[in-house]
């Protein structure tokens, strides 16, 4: 059968989700573990191939298990033997045809950035700190222009064959206790896409280009037109949509629960 | 003349704040930083010795720094050279009486527990994980009976001298997100007596203890009366009273931040 679980981590120890020989990885660690409980060799499907250092409260596995399993049982030994860093914080038995990426509608991310002068130890892991005066209201309008059904090779690292188009749904800013936070939600997204949109939004927000620099950007499809890659830190997937599930909420834990609809 | 600060840091990785040898510490940190901007052996006074593992969003440190010094430069001298889980979040001119200890008339402490199934990631480091059923409204009427003026012989771990008696001025519970958040205020604490004092209230409000027990406890004048210390790396040191001088704010960062008056 087909198992499926949300997942939490905080990435600052890992090289990302994916696999890689001889680094530490969120998938290595999982499957490390999966396989000496199900005593047999597995390989887990994700929803987001976050980068090395990028968090999750919302990532979703897949995994083909004997029809044995105890999806409760398993998910309480997985949290046993799993370090501190990773959590399995909900699971489920899956439609057979269920796969965590090929299944996935749309994904959001959260990006949080420390705007107070002196950063926030606290917020050191999750946030990445830019004393810069950044406007939340002009960050807002900033990331607006990136809805839609975009071309989005000017803010990303394209591998070749990819596809540069991409559709996104939502964007929302908003601010709290000096905490910016920039929310995006797309069917998927390309590599480095998300920090390559808030590196840009961050320009503009700190008074260094107008607002207008980023529809100059899309149309120059070119990386070196658009602003930097934000720092990894500060991403987190937060959650991943299906159409026979809504696990949306379960891992909405402040700083990056939407608190507010702020557009 | 005198200056004060109010400093906040993530506690893991230091062996409390006052300075030992050969071990990290937070004055050890925060001296060693401050000798060699000031070029002279500065030592700091703080306002709560944190344990080992013990955080701070709101520790007020004073100390002597020749009359020509320039605190906001001081202030930003040290966040640049100060490792990124110490942080000074305000300074100022004190009066020259002032002494971060000797002048404190409070002292507020907000300690953590995440109570999900599985402890989440982000909140490791500075949440007590107890998946036990913790009922926030028993915990609130058991912290209640803390209150007063009263001796805590049974809660703390006393040194040769000290007078047990101490007067705590006010308490508080509540829970967000499966996040039961506990604060408490007294004039000045004994060795390790938040930590006794949530032990013994989780243990009631886990449900292995009627309230009543509490005042058992108190009765008894024994340690071994109370319940255990809760760990370490769930409490935080969120702010100190002063006559003339209002910090409380400044600081208030969730996860400890009262964002509701509960009782």
């Amino acid at each position: 059968m087909v198992v499926r679980m949300l997942i939490a981590y905080d990435g600052t120890a890992y090289c990302g989700f994916q696999v890689q020989p001889a680094v530490p990885t969120v998938q290595g660690s999982i499957e490390s573990v999966l396989s000496k409980v199900l005593q047999s060799d597995v390989r887990v499907a994700c929803a987001g191939r976050t980068d090395a250092g990028v968090h999750a409260t919302g990532q979703v596995i897949s995994f083909e298990a004997p029809d044995t399993t105890d999806p409760m049982r398993l998910a309480g030994a997985l949290n046993g033997l799993l370090p501190g860093d990773i959590s399995v914080i909900d699971h489920a038995v899956a439609p057979d045809d269920f796969h965590a990426r090929h299944s996935a509608n749309a994904r959001s991310y959260v990006y949080l950035v420390d705007t107070a002068d002196a950063a926030r130890p606290f917020l050191a892991r999750f946030a990445h700190h830019d004393p810069r005066a950044i406007d939340a209201s002009i960050a807002s309008a900033a990331l607006d222009r990136f809805r839609g059904e975009r071309d989005f090779t000017s803010f990303v690292r394209l591998a070749e064959g990819d596809n540069p188009v991409r559709h996104v749904y939502e964007t929302w800013v908003d601010e709290t206790d000096g905490i910016v936070r920039l929310g995006i939600t797309a069917k998927s997204f390309l590599h480095q896409m998300v920090r390559g949109i808030v590196g840009t939004v961050l320009e503009v927000a700190a008074g260094r280009r107008p607002v207008d620099w980023i529809d100059e950007a899309f149309e120059a499809r070119d990386r070196a037109a658009a602003g930097p890659v934000a720092p990894a830190k500060g991403l987190a997937l937060t959650s991943v949509g299906y159409e026979d599930i809504d696990w949306t909420t379960t891992s909405d834990l402040w700083p990056w629960a939407r608190a507010t609809v702020a557009a």
